[in-house]
């Protein structure tokens, strides 16, 4: 295991390079050049649909953009199903129709790996008076990049992969894969009903080997694959003084106020150096080897950019690598806010009654969501009995989510290397992503497969945020990208194969 | 000095009673029995306009409300000027009139004191569907109750005294006093232009022995008299950790968190016992006496409605006397909430760029403002500074008002307690209030002149809240208390007046 992480690290030599059959790549990069033009248009048609789920108005959009991501599919040779999702159930208590998701089946060739692609085709709102310089929903191109919502999350991408597949029967070439699309429209609000669709199309899942997803970005201008995400236990901390707000004039002094033990308790979970203060908090926290540690140093990370953008003065940490670590492999507690108490400019002369204080952990390996809410609730419960207060006390988590990290010694982690250095003529910074991404977990709970994020948008395409972008280059780069590691891991697989067989034969 | 105090503790006997010349009396409260009917349809009179001074489209209303009492007050043969308040500028940048200010005057007897009242004609905001039982701008009598809006806060006090003076009038009796009186219509906005007014009318106010306010309520079913209220330093602790709010997933751990300081911070104001733990802060804390302490022990004060109207369920201290004494003459210290955290319901996984703590520390005797800020700042500064924290701090007052302390020995204090035991029957409680009426101290810094909070408002009368009411009882036996009040005043400073000139004809 340490052997085969040490090999990955080593960038390909040109002579190991040279060893690939090159005629059909240049082939394939030379007809994605000449029609970048066209990719670029459809990108455009299909970045003019509104498709934003959050609006219920739009609804109808986000199923049409769906309707037409299926005709483009059907085109390719594919198989396609519109799975009906059944309907949404309003906060107003008005219900409306999912947009459908697409499930594709593109060859079935046992000798070949089948390798699913996800994607989203809806979108993050997007409205001119936000700060749009150009309309969000017309394809703009300013100097090389392509402004519009949705071309870097996730319409650029998807469209890439499906222009990838287009370009092997474009060249009357066979697939070196068996391809596999779930596509969906409501990811921007959280993929509800997703999970159980996976559970119930059992069969359409079984026969994967690969789920890929590129719905992120690199971390720098270098290409880069995503192996993990940290996880998320969101605590609600309820202390209940009273039965109403009451005026600190006439009640200042003699009663137990909330807020009190609100931040006497807030205090306890993190030092002033960012320690959690939660007993055995650690414990489960995966030892950094020498070997990983090392993955972190080549990695491309401006630390001053990335202060400057946020007017953070300091980071907690001095070097590139441990910021990296605590942002990707550490746990982390974060205060978010307090219902209940005053909260508006001024002021007010308030004993609030009842406060909810709100915190998170930021999960890695091999925490685990039910072990973090015992040490939470033991500790908080032991720390509030310490204050001696009559007030009511309650801690309960109410999200809970796992992280994610994947083997990154898998074939497709290989294959989408040596298609990096292959396209982009380097090697892809192997990072991972401080947020909490569910899906990923998700399809690796449920598949049990090796799920990759294998992202094609830049750092500052400003996904979720006004004037969204995919450059130009991203796209048809992207577009070459996955194309050749259909190749790369149709060839890697192979390898594997022929490997266990060769070990299953020295064992008998 | 401490005999004074005994003295007032005692009840008068009924011999002592019995000495005072009681025809005129009997007359008094003979004709207010008579005619409350009347003096009721005038307060109903007075109800029935929303002189709601908080809201710019009811200004004319206050106005109308102003004149309208201008005009009853020049009936009783005072001489009434309407003082012009000039403009008062909106949020909006609009600018409307201020309500006028009455200063009348009746009677310049120079062997008589010269006592003036304060009352307000303005109300609070009331409408229907706030839950009022019945319409706030029509008085009801339900059960020897007058709801309406401005019932006990002001109108039915300000009524009453005027009913007061209007009975020696019908009665043709010599009223035993000089009355002046200061009537507004902006304290329920914070009576921001008052004290500059009062500066400028000096000669107005430079002849005046005594000022009564009759704006508040009793502690319980029992009469009381206010001698104090505390003082409130309000402040602003601002910590600020980013340009921008953060993500938890993508800067958890890497970054200073604001909120970390704010609740390190704020956990180190008070403890859980509701000690203040600032350095100094009991330094100024006047010590309590043997003989005030006593005072606390007659007064009626129900413990247990006090903690089930508000769902409290034990307070820090066990006693009546220990409760009263930490609302009345100790300081407190209450968290009001935080600005700029996440305060919505549900989870957000916001990393704050900006907070601002609020805090209020209530004052008492002899505390001074400029000394708990120089407190306050130096000790959370100090605190910061252990944190060893990169981020922006900084700890502002942003409200100061000095506690108010009367001598319950002057004249007025005896006077008042003499009228309350011929009104009721039993001597009133000496009592204070927890919150902070600024109005008391300027008066007593501004003129140097003794002031007295004399209220007639029952406990429940629900001023500031849905269904206010005053009682018929309270106000027309209000009435009497303020009548008789006149008498007593005359008597016990003439009473002083003859001690001062045996004492400087003795020293001669």
């Amino acid at each position: 295991m340490i052997l085969n992480i040490l090999l990955l690290l080593m960038p390909l030599s040109s002579e190991m390079s040279a060893l690939q059959p090159s005629g059909l790549v240049d082939r394939i990069f030379s007809h994605i050049d000449i029609h970048q033009d066209e990719f670029v248009q459809k990108l455009k048609h299909w970045l003019a649909i509104p498709s934003d789920s959050s609006d219920p108005q739009l609804r109808g959009e986000v199923t049409r953009m769906m309707k037409m991501a299926a005709e483009e599919i059907t085109s390719l040779g594919a198989t396609v199903q519109l799975v009906d999702m059944g309907l949404q159930e309003l906060n107003s208590g008005e219900s409306i129709p999912e947009p459908p998701v697409i499930l594709a089946e593109l060859g079935r060739d046992p000798a070949k790996p089948t390798v699913c692609f996800y994607g989203h085709l809806d979108v993050q709102p997007a409205k001119m008076e936000d700060g749009w310089k150009t309309d969000p929903y017309t394809m703009t191109e300013i100097n090389g990049n392509l402004y519009a919502r949705g071309a870097t999350d996730n319409k650029g991408p998807v469209l890439a992969w499906l222009h990838a597949v287009e370009t092997y029967k474009a060249l009357k070439e066979d697939i070196p894969v068996n391809l596999k699309f779930l596509i969906e429209g409501m990811e921007e609000v959280g993929s509800k009903a997703l999970e159980e669709m996976i559970k119930v199309q059992e069969v359409f899942f079984s026969n994967i080997d690969y789920i890929v997803i590129s719905d992120n970005v690199w971390l720098s201008r270098k290409p880069a694959l995503t192996y993990g995400t940290r996880g998320s236990s969101y605590f609600f901390l309820e202390v209940e003084g009273a039965k109403k707000d009451l005026h600190s004039g006439t009640f200042g002094g003699v009663t137990h106020e909330a807020m009190t033990d609100m931040v006497a308790l807030l205090g306890k979970l993190v030092d002033s150096s960012g320690r959690i203060l939660i007993p055995g908090i650690y414990d489960n926290v995966a030892p950094l080897t020498k070997e990983e540690k090392k993955l972190y140093e080549n990695i491309e990370f401006d630390l001053e950019e990335h202060k400057n953008n946020t007017g953070v003065t300091k980071f907690r940490q001095d070097t590139k690598e441990d910021v990296l670590l605590h942002l990707w492999r550490y746990p982390s507690l974060s205060i978010h806010g307090i219902e209940g108490a005053f909260y508006g400019t001024g002021s007010k002369t308030v004993i609030p009654a009842k406060v909810i204080g709100k915190f998170s952990i930021r999960l890695v390996p091999n925490m685990q969501n039910d072990v973090v809410e015992k040490q939470v609730v033991n500790y908080l419960t032991n720390e509030f009995e310490k204050l001696k207060s009559p007030n009511k006390f309650k801690v309960v988590m109410d999200i809970g989510a796992m992280p994610w990290m994947a083997d990154i010694n898998d074939p497709q982690y290989e294959a989408a290397r040596r298609a990096v250095i292959k396209v982009f003529g380097e090697s892809p910074d192997m990072i991972r992503d401080g947020s909490t991404i569910p899906l990923a977990k998700m399809f690796q709970d449920v598949t049990k497969k090796s799920v990759m994020m294998l992202p094609i948008g830049g750092a500052d395409d400003g996904e979720h945020s006004q004037n969204e972008k995919i450059s130009r280059s991203n796209y048809i780069k992207g577009t070459k990208l996955f194309a050749t590691f259909f190749r790369e891991l149709s060839e890697v697989h192979r390898g594997m194969q022929d490997q266990k067989s060769e070990q299953k034969m020295a064992e008998q």
